[in-house]
């Protein structure tokens, strides 16, 4: 097989997720969601099958868009590049896997969303804020068996996500976060900069439902018609906000 | 009618405005009170009836001043403007319509004022940080009914606004501000700029009461007294403060 | 008398003094102690008994060393400038003429010192931190009774000061800040940049202590020793902290 | 004996750690560890058992690499410098003399780190962020005696720290941090960058455990399976993060 000509028709795309990875993991601390190197976003091609992601900890001030790594969706292995991926990688390749609406995804230990980890709690939807992105509870994943986390860790981290959305028959594209027992926060979407931006969202939330259940320790979740309202106005074909 | 003679007589007036109103959207992010594009401000021009309003889902760094949209206080309908104006229009254009006194609003998910409004809590006067500026307890309204949310939302959440200030017999003027139940704050002003100070007083005080309430569960109201003194020496005929 | 001569003679100590008055008042934005313009400084010539201190409502960012205003300790009339003085100006000058070891005076309404003047409690030492610059607790004072409130107000903010350190036995010079019930804090110092800096640390502290109750909801005092050795190894004869 | 060889053979090594020591200490502002001059760095020469350390009460901004203050690791006695040693001097030379593992040593009243010590509280492992730092809880020290206290107070503060780590049996290496009673952290680490780096740490998860706690009060310590596989995927031999 011709390497050079296969490469001549594939890295023109790739190029561009590699920049787009490149710049959604450069989000990360922009938006104050990661300390040190705490963080990682992948972007995926999904005719390929290859998915681009972050070196496992390069500080994001010296990181380059040569520095992304890209791995096969099956197999793990490094295609191209000169680092290690992420050591989070196999969650990532498991999300993409058996999540295929999933274009990029973002793993942080952003404060609030951790604290909600720790505290092994789902963040229920107070507020429009949380309706606007996220169609229900954000789902806390059980603890791990000690088998899970002596084995594969990493892709046993993977499948019990996708457990989680499984049996509670969460569409992951309705409610593109989840939190990790005692760990933190993955989020999704459509691409790596979507997927960024609802670790944003996912954030901010953390903070405010926080701070609501402080006021009212028995918060419960806003009216299912106002969840319906906030998250059809922005997603679905009625939907009619922006431009 | 020569439609291009009358937009000489109006536009260099709507001109001012649509600048005021701009520069008061800009102030959102500056004074840290939106993420993403969570905020929208207007003003009102009282004389022809106009309102002009930042359009929908527009990041604040990419607006320009041209983006401002001009709509009908009465139909709504857009009168100048490419853009779609915020989806929150309506609301805006109730305020403004049973409000008399009001010159801007401003719509935030501003995060402490929008703590006690997931928490459906009044925020009450609990310093003089308040009372320098909202003379009594910044109301929570009420949950909004299946229908009202499934019908005209945005103009049923103004309503229920109104609702709000009347039965509890609340001078608009007096109390810039309200808490939209399971949502956020909408705060207003004599201006467009006004609005987006007293959202900033509004998030400062929704801060401070939180905490002041985690050290003393069961915080009251300020004394009437004292919240007169500093609401009146800053307001009305007898303020004595300011140059 | 020979006015000219007169400004002569005092007005190289008192442009100094305005100086010091002026950057004082830029460092509580710097120091993030104030929004808008919810805050103030002054100083005092002991000499000529002039006390020099912030206009009132003035913006940090426009205001210039000549907007500084001149009064008298005893009188409380402009000595010198075109602006008004603080609204607070009348308090300042009680706890001047009360309190003789007092150089600087500056009154905010910082986050967390409101948020336990709101709560109208003390701020007890709960660690070094705070006995490294206050020999025990920092007093909240009682309400205002409506006479108090409706006669001269802000003078009756400073007899209610003074009363509090009286009643208690506390040093001002001890313990340099107050929480004024409902409303805020003030600091004061052996000169305006110091002041500032005590108000800078009882903002920190009333952060720290805020959240260690919450930790501790029965959260005590320091032991007594701890804050002898701390307070008493940067203040007074035996002091061996810094160059 | 010949000062001025002697200086030769030995400064070329110290002023390198004098360096790191400057740089470690200016990283406390940038990680908005410190207020004013709240904090000091110091390193080791293990050769020459000499401590490199923050001059006492300098401010950040004006501090140089000349006012790095060299002390002998076994008398306290100052080697060179102009400036007198930070006051917490003799608690750091304590560490260094018990603890052999360690090259580099901070001391903060970093926020949260230290209402977790004025509460007296351990700071449980909760989570994967503590486990990738911490083998376990960060333990609080005993309240100091009087007798403590009053004595060599700095010096008696190090051998609190040693006896706490001692008595439960922990290796400094495995827990580079502890929180001093009703005081704040010190952190430590392979040299003074490493040292800075487990500040940030303790603080972020100081934060995140504070928060935890109010949304699960009886929020326990995560599995030992999983703080297992975090704290040594990323330590020991068996280590796989990173490049």
């Amino acid at each position: 097989m011709d390497r050079t000509k296969n490469e001549r028709r594939w890295f023109p795309m790739l190029e561009e997720l590699k920049q787009k990875v490149f710049e959604a993991n450069l989000a990360l601390p922009k938006y104050k969601l990661v300390t040190f190197t705490w963080g990682n976003v992948s972007g995926i091609d999904r005719e390929k099958n290859l998915v681009v992601i972050k070196p496992s900890g390069v500080e994001y001030d010296t990181m380059t868009v040569e520095d992304m790594v890209v791995v096969d969706l099956f197999t793990g292995q490094v295609v191209e590049g000169n680092k290690k991926p992420s050591s989070d990688t196999a969650t990532h390749l498991e999300l993409y896997r058996q999540f295929p609406s999933l274009g990029g995804i973002v793993h942080t230990h952003s404060r609030h969303a951790t604290i909600w980890a720790q505290a092994g709690e789902d963040l229920i939807a107070a507020g429009t804020t949380h309706a606007d992105y996220f169609y229900g509870s954000i789902p806390c994943t059980r603890k791990m068996t000690p088998a899970e986390i002596q084995g594969e860790y990493e892709l046993e981290t993977g499948k019990v996500i996708v457990e989680t959305f499984r049996v509670r028959g969460i569409d992951p594209k309705d409610v593109p976060a989840v939190l990790v027992h005692s760990h933190g926060p993955f989020a999704w979407g459509t691409d790596p900069d979507n997927a960024v931006h609802n670790a944003v969202v996912l954030e901010e939330i953390g903070y405010m439902n926080l701070f609501s259940r402080q006021l009212r320790p028995n918060l419960a979740s806003m009216q299912q018609e106002l969840l319906d309202k906030h998250y059809l106005r922005k997603h679905g074909k009625n939907a009619y906000y922006g431009q």
